[in-house]
């Protein structure tokens, strides 16, 4: 598939189908988020592949919780509203793990040690953009509790839970969200 | 150009020809990059596209500063010889801006204010492969002082300056670094 074509084609989704998927499709998926460039080529990515229903329903419940306490703050109506069923649905949760000790320079740079997570996001991306060109549904969810997280998968720290990508068969079209033309977000210095 | 022929062949370009890339080009990045996605279709991005060499200079000038005090804490061999001389050659430089109120819900869930960045690298990560498309080099900086990169292009918060992306005809052919395989960063959950 064309680049362009998966980088405005690829979209959310929320429903997936309960069909397995076959781990050749996740093993590339895995080597996309591999192939992103990081501070001093530092890879502070790890990437832990879930299909256990045990686990997938514990990630679920603890989502439900997390909103709850979200809607609690906020009082906004779409996160009461917000269903987060594809975490049960979806055949494979792959999490992404950033190492926040691989940070390179930036660990003497005031305000940017956070940039391993940068780097994490730019995997990411390479995934979502995989999973699509190989004709799979994906979402990149980080609506959770950090530290629920660490616990339910093992992650110690250094390393942080940044984000689950949820991978399947879409069941669906999955709605395109618009975006705001570019020019409204770009200016110039010549 | 096929999307993982595009993930796996771009690699960070540091010496760049002096030709002015096109308009149409740079468009096209950035109409990329807006196809990211973000939190709640936040999209949290904005993006400054330097052609000025004053400008160039001045980023230089303080990232050479920036680098020095750098070496200062780290006593790092890399980092002093580090040579930023890309920001004064690459024709393009386009800074990528994050608002960093535009985080959606997760200003309600504590640990996960910065997720909004996370949008911007899935950004930033469209841009390069937009630019390897169209046989363009490209290069994801990060190394500078964010306090001082926001006087020089007059950014004000809640906006912070969050990376360069210098852009333009690679002089040669950039180094390709290698990755560990994927499958050394991965565990399954089944």
């Amino acid at each position: 598939m064309d680049v362009f074509t998966a980088i405005k084609e690829r979209r959310s989704c929320r429903k997936f189908l309960p069909d397995a998927v076959g781990e050749e499709l996740i093993e590339k998926i895995l080597e996309a988020a591999a192939w992103a460039p990081s501070p001093a080529n530092n890879q502070p990515w790890e990437f832990i592949v879930i299909t256990s229903p045990d686990i997938k329903k514990t990630i679920h419940d603890e989502s439900v919780a997390c909103k709850k306490k979200i809607y609690k703050k906020s009082g906004w109506g779409w996160v009461d509203k917000y269903q987060a069923g594809f975490l049960l649905e979806a055949p494979v949760l792959i999490a992404v793990i950033g190492d926040s000790e691989k940070t390179g320079a930036h660990k003497f740079l005031e305000g940017t040690e956070d940039t391993y997570q940068h780097a994490c996001a730019a995997a990411i991306q390479n995934m979502l953009l995989a999973a699509h060109a190989q004709g799979l549904g994906s979402l990149w969810f980080t609506l959770f509790d950090r530290e629920a997280m660490k616990k339910t998968l093992g992650i110690d720290p250094p390393r942080e839970p940044l984000a689950l990508v949820c991978i399947g068969q879409s069941a669906g079209s999955a709605f395109q969200t618009p975006r705001k033309d570019a020019k409204e977000k770009t200016r110039y210095i010549r």
